[in-house]
């Protein structure tokens, strides 16, 4: 048994860590024991003292137990603190040290009903209301090879800026869903309507600590999309509504410049894709650029 | 509205920290803003996959809904990661710079029943069971001056390692816990029995962490003390028993070695305090030395 040292702010990192020390997963160990290391600086840092401690502890505890099938509070905790994000950016490494391909963000909370296979032309919006848009786009190699057989899921929020799952007394799971299968010049195309800025759910322990801190809890209008095809690197992605409010400040920081794209009007002269939509509408065009598989 | 700079590695702590900076709390701003400043060069340092996220997330959602009245699981998980000791370690800086006082050690999830107040000599062991024990104690300032009227709160386990709140069907509430006043020279004496070691509870997603980790979930036997003295600062502490196993590796890192006393067994010659009581008994006489209040 190892010779015991006394616990004291300058030892507390080492002891706990030693703890860990016959931990047999050694990437488990490791997580923990750099944890351990940087939970201590944290509260050393800030000096944490008891009472801070103990509304810590509620908070944690209130956080979980907001957390049913519906609703998951830690990862909005997790969203709101910035740790989604950065967790994607550590796992898309190759792909932002790459201007070739198209940036990743964060999945979300939303991706909860499988997308209904839908084919090229097909509208997502099963229900009626808000401003018709095309969205026309291709998948393509990082050397700007259309992809055929692409796959293209795509989900986002309605009018109001609601998700299906959201509402499910006036719009049916899958509305505003749809999985697109790229032609073979890699284009896909759907009709939809232009999507609303949300606020991520505030009515628990993230929505107080927003509220604390003079933070708005919006997202700015958004469509996700998962694009995946053979020997790529599959990519999560938004496309984000230029002129939305919000870009600023995404309540989850999942912005990025190169993810913002036009929704012009189109008033005449429309694209192939829209040939038989009543005019106006609005249309965005997106190619999405996949990373080769490693 | 401030220019967006976009998410990266590189950027992440700033641009989170940034989001915070308009909290009207100083001290609340302060602690969030560090708090991310550490929990990214974590997620940093160790290159959190997106599976260890979501592992994390469920671990945490489930250590909160493991809590309710009788059950804090944060508070175990705070304990097995020395979070609990470091913060009691930073609110007693004072006490650990300073050798004349008694060191302080984590107040424990069972102080959840008032003591009841008794007098000096009586027992706090209401119940059959356990090896009869006398403790004799002064509470005295920095200087050794003796502190009358000065108010010591005991509490600890059974012979078997339970708490009375543990065993409903044969302790009653109180039993093992007492209040006692200090007499004119400072002194409290009272009866009771030798404490157990005893694990924490460990049926729950801390436990199954102590298991993955080749840790035990056992602390050394105790007993709890918080004792407190007009114009003085109040100290909660223990006594761990001497030759107790896990002394070395308690489960929640609250041993000290000027905390260990020795309980050794009286044959003959009583000190004057256990005169009445049959032979032979376990006698730990403890001195708490309290530091003036700031």
């Amino acid at each position: 048994m190892p010779q015991r040292i006394d616990f004291t702010e300058e030892t507390s990192d080492d002891v706990v860590q030693a703890s860990f020390a016959r931990t047999p997963d050694p990437r488990l160990r490791h997580v923990l024991q750099r944890l351990v290391h940087h939970l201590h600086a944290f509260a050393r840092d800030v000096e944490l003292t008891q009472d801070e401690w103990e509304r810590g502890i509620a908070f944690l505890t209130e956080t979980g137990q907001m957390c049913d099938d519906d609703r998951q509070e830690f990862i909005l905790l997790s969203d709101v603190l910035g740790l989604s994000m950065l967790v994607d950016a550590i796992t898309n490494r190759s792909l932002s040290a790459n201007d070739e391909v198209t940036a990743s963000t964060v999945l979300g909370p939303f991706h909860v009903v499988d997308s209904p296979p839908r084919g090229n032309g097909d509208t997502i919006s099963l229900v009626d209301g808000g401003e018709p848009c095309l969205v026309t786009g291709r998948v393509l190699g990082s050397d700007g090879t259309p992809l055929p057989g692409a796959l293209v899921d795509v989900w986002q929020a309605d009018e109001r800026g609601f998700y299906d799952v959201q509402t499910p007394e006036r719009t049916p799971r899958g509305n505003l869903r749809g999985l697109f299968t790229t032609d073979d010049a890699g284009r896909f195309h759907f009709r939809t309507i232009v999507p609303a800025a949300y606020p991520i759910p505030h009515d628990g322990p993230v929505g107080r600590l927003l509220q604390l801190t003079e933070r708005h809890p919006y997202r700015p209008a958004h469509i996700h999309f998962i694009a995946g095809a053979p020997g790529h690197h599959p990519l999560t992605t938004h496309i984000f509504v230029a002129g939305s409010d919000y870009l600023d400040s995404d309540a989850v920081f999942g912005v990025k410049d190169s993810l913002i794209k036009e929704f012009p009007v189109v008033q005449a002269d429309p694209p192939a894709e829209g040939a038989d939509l009543p005019l106006p509408f609005r249309h965005c065009h997106v190619d999405i650029r996949l990373d080769v598989a490693r």
